[in-house]
């Protein structure tokens, strides 16, 4: 076993344990699974590369692999994002950790590289940077069956390589899971998100006028929560069905240019790059808010924003914009995610959902690896299903079974 | 041209047409469209049946698609929903129309088959009983291109004839458009079925606990609205996802037997039977209110309500049940679609997209009659888009659309 | 015993008495006061006029007036809101009843004038005609005690009276109640005035922008039913702390004029006049709907709408107006109340709990009639406390009481 | 000028002073305020004693109070709410001040002593330990003309205090002014309350189950909020009027030993102490989150907790209670307000009111110095109403005005 630890401090372990065992009280389908595992041992002998957010949810995950046999190696996919005392902790408890908060670009890809060193059977990706970077790398990847990816924007990168014909291995898409999309792009994203603007701003959301862009599931959590701090809420679309449906959902819809004339508050939920940019920042008004809760940083365009700026408080940087530099935009954690940059991520019980996908996904390649062809795979719905039911045992939720005369009823359609 | 007219009363055209008047003012989709027609005339020379509820908003469909150059039957696909005096005012305007309020089973048949002699080109079906009634008499469907279908349980009962081989012509799955199944099963019946409630019961909803059965696109729909009226809710379903669902969107979630002890008013929305029947009954509040939001009336199980009843308002039928007949369920509407037997249906505006898709799904089956083949079509995403801009065009909402950049950002997927 | 009746057709009284019966299901709290009086019998003898909305719910608050041993005399408050079966069904049951739906000016005043001829010892009244009948007839007061009102423009017109010194007898302020105020007037008005408007015009909410003159408690019963059912809420104020919570409440705020421009549906709830006039009108939208929910038909001006009119449906008459009547404004129920003409009024639970109130307030009158002065009194916080304990009781919900040392840390405020 | 400084560390100056100018921008009726105050100088020479949780937002009240002429010595009212750095800012620009995070309770009353030992003509006090001080140390307000009390928990002493006859200068109540307790303790309570639990916790809201002792203004805000955020919320509550209310908002109403059983979080916001306590820890779920919204750590009752505890992770400490210590109970930011001990308490734009009300008030005292007698006032309504305006002003709203004829139609009040 390749042991490489590439962390900040050691000394953090006992923070970052305490982190993960508070999780860990909140993520009972993972236990589950874990315990699970410790018996089938789906695993054994199976390498594992994990590049996730690198704190205390993600290194349960680590633990329910770990479980099953595998030997696993971690490092994050966002350097505002690595907590190191969480990395210490696992460091601490044995696995092969990269990573610390703020590496530089060249340290963080040093990191991925350094967990693909273990060369693994299977890689867990969350945004796809494995995956490039096993395209400059591919020795590192000489015994990969597969690997599962967890967002949105990955995915986007995995059916481009699907059209252009790069894509070498099956990847499971756990991102598009019921279980996990359903969840945690919505109500998670809505929290998180409402989570880092709050303890960053201080400010009230009641009576802000709140201008969301995208109505994906992502955005219509951010909506959703932001009408329920009692938030006006303008939607920014590109698709003319979410326009209607924001619409319906007793929202402002409105073009860029002219929500940003109103906007108090701006967040980026769109997958896409420059959504917010000069033409709109000329519009606004001094002191608006300007976040991001996509995966990069491209959204809200850093470079039209310019350079004079100075940083207000923790992960508010005030931008001087305009004639004679009059107007000032307030930046939260440089365009990064904001639920992860300037807080903790996802609640822990909704990552427990996705997690579980993600630890079941693992296993579905590992078991599967002579099937499956290089494609992307959706997660198959006994696991979407069987997540889904472990959520509803743990919170003692009871639901109803068809008889066998509705069954029938609905196979007939007799009326 | 047949002109068969099975109707009430022709004197009530005047009512009729005020009402078709009133809801043409609110449907511009469908005017536009009418007028488009008017002169592109798509369907010279076509014949169309429709059977679909008999009021207002679908008389304005009839007219779209004479517009387009067709001759047209109609009638009702509900004996409960058929207004007398829209069926009037369309039959005044030359339509073949069949239909009464309180038909009986056999003159609803009877209607159907006589506006079927029309030989139709194409069907407008609702609920599938055109469908099924050209299994008996194939005769009057020689000429049968194909059909559009309206709601979810015609979509079950055409995917049956799918998986037999009974399916002999084309249908096109109106129902699961996104501009149909997004709004008209969410925001339609959601608002509907309170009118229809509140209208005939005149009690309050603030602070009394909901049950609603089924969480799809409709059960969101009446379960949003009636948290939007300060209840508390109770969802039953038998999909576990669904029932994350709910219980994320702060519903509770429970089997029917435990909500059934503590509901005040009661609402299916399932497309199954029986769902709520003596074992729910016997554990109910003596005063509970039962109604239908599901397209056949059998999802409360009247064979189980018994006959010891009394009509005590219109649409309200107080069952007397138990020991001693102590206790009294209300059951709204006879079991039948609340919304349309003790309403009006959905709002015009809602209609206006669906019945925008119908009419432009006709066209398309009359264009594409030669490629299409004996089995179910999705409405062409075309069609969806553009009736989505037609009524962000009619409401003069504005979206953005892609620059250059992002479309190459987006194809490329390059971070 | 007086029986003058004076109604439209008598052989409507098992149609009203149906009624009555469907609302004493819903009406616990009255029904147990109706049960004690029949015990204690504190009106044995006395003589009550009764002038309020002459539907169902108000014959519940008249047979609970009887059964404490009052002689009871039964007027309407507005011509359209009386329903003729109810006033048969109380005529049938001995009541001295005047009043039918649609009373010319005259005909009402002469019922208004009827009734007082009981010469009452004590009067409800609903807006205070009955108070100004008085003026003009005092012969018909010479056995008066005090009286109760029922409504906020009463309240208005009584304080008026106090300054004027033209109050002659004691009035008690039902309307001020915790049990009515809080209740009737927000989720009673909330509900029961979107029950009129969606049963008027079958059209959606959702998406509309809906403006509410007004941020009183029916106002903000009315703008959070609209956001319930997913409208866009613009509020009108002329009291800036109101103004302020609309804002925080999550909805617009701006002038008339400003408002007027966007608005799809206008809502007043202000008691003032011409909230809604001219310059309001010729802003306006084209389609755009009006209604109000104060106690007169003033605050939408019906003469700056001008004659040039049409009945379209039943309560929706369309005003053209505007350069070449281009321009089309929808009147729903005549500008009156919209709630009660084009609907049923508030449901009956909510006059469960204003009813209790005046019932017991009326024995109050009697029982004090010799302490009272010719002043406005509030209910008794005993009055207000027993009404609510009751109804938590009808519904079956428990609530905490402080313990010995809580009330003493309370008294002390100690830390 | 005494210039009495006991701070944690005067180097922490810019960090404060940072946070000051965010709030600044955030805070523009006390700007406005503290403009109007430098050119009129309504506190020339006054002395004034300020004791409010010492933080940012209160660092503006002193400065408007200073603007205005006054020497101000300043000192906090809860040792885990007071923040170094600001501390620092403020005596770094010649403020006296005293206190720090984390003081001992001899501490704490050594810097209200000093604080007080600039002989005040006036104090600003939150909960009344500067009144109760004064008890002991009269000498130290030999020069006082009076107060303003910032809080509810204040209130309730100074009227217990004018009931004992113990109340020996004028207190104006800020706590009742609309422009603060309807703001306030509603909109700033709801959303701080829940940043504080949120940031702390990183657990969903949605589908928990939230229990709130007491529906006055706070805890309306807090469970609004909970709803929000897709909570189920269950109140407690003692007024049966209240309940009633939060029943027909759609919460559940229990008495709290049956909301304990199926609580989740609890959240505690009633002025009283042992609102949760032993009986009720005993039937909860293990796991449960317990948080105090309350002026004092004696809602939740700790001795009741016990001492077997751990601290999980920062403001979370785990007790251990019951049989063999098996159930956990996790009791946040040790009881005391958590919005303030865990967060960063009221956001800037809600404390801009309640302070410009305090600063007015302060004004208003020193002017009308020689007419206010020894009891407690309300702040008067001009005020209320000016800082409302102000608001509106601030935010660009603008409203209607009566015009002469609404004017007298509602002072005659004819119909």
């Amino acid at each position: 076993m390749i042991t490489i630890n590439n962390i900040k401090d050691i000394s953090l372990a006992p923070s970052g344990a305490q982190k993960i065992e508070w999780v860990r009280k909140h993520m009972p389908i993972l236990a589950r699974i874990e315990s699970d595992f410790a018996k089938t041992r789906p695993l054994d002998g199976v390498r594992v590369a994990i590049s996730v957010h690198l704190e205390a949810k993600t290194a349960r995950l680590a633990y329910a692999v770990r479980a099953a046999g595998a030997e696993v190696a971690v490092t994050g996919c966002n350097v505002l994002s690595t907590q190191d005392d969480v990395a210490a902790a696992l460091a601490a408890d044995g696995f092969a950790v990269n990573g610390w908060y703020g590496a530089t670009e060249e340290e963080y890809k040093q990191h991925l590289i350094n967990t693909l060193e273990i060369k693994p059977h299977v890689i867990i990706d969350d945004g796809g940077d494995l995956l490039n970077l096993l395209d400059e790398r591919p020795d590192l990847g000489e015994f990969l069956w597969g690997g599962c990816e967890e967002t949105t924007t990955g995915i986007v990168r995995i059916r481009a390589r699907e059209r252009d014909g790069s894509l070498k291995f099956p990847m499971i898409a756990v991102n598009d899971a019921n279980c996990k999309y359903l969840f945690d792009n919505r109500y998670g994203t809505g929290q998180s998100v409402w989570d880092g603007i709050n303890r960053t701003t201080n400010l009230i959301v009641a009576g802000k006028t709140v201008v969301v862009a995208g109505y994906g599931w992502c955005g219509k959590g951010i909506a959703m929560r932001a009408k329920g701090q009692g938030a006006k809420v303008v939607v920014t679309e590109i698709d003319p069905i979410k326009a209607i449906e924001a619409h319906m959902d007793g929202f402002d819809v409105a073009p860029m240019l002219d929500a940003a004339a109103v906007g108090d508050i701006f967040i980026t939920a769109t997958g896409c790059k420059d959504v917010i940019r000069r033409e709109h920042f000329e519009v606004m008004k001094s002191g608006a808010i300007l976040c991001n809760a996509g995966h990069f940083d491209v959204e809200i365009s850093k470079p039209d924003l310019g350079t004079d700026s100075v940083d207000i408080k923790p992960n508010i940087r005030l931008h001087k914009i305009g004639e004679n530099k009059g107007k000032e935009l307030c930046l939260l954690a440089d365009g990064r995610l904001v639920n992860l940059a300037a807080g903790d991520g996802h609640p822990a019980e909704i990552m427990d959902m996705s997690f579980a996908i993600q630890a079941l996904s693992v296993a579905y390649v590992a078991e599967n690896r002579e099937k499956l062809e290089a494609k992307m795979y959706n997660v198959p719905r006994e696991i979407d299903e069987y997540v889904a039911r472990l959520k509803l045992a743990a919170m003692g939720i009871g639901i109803d079974s068809l008889t066998d005369e509705q069954r029938q009823y609905l196979d007939g359609a007799e009326s």
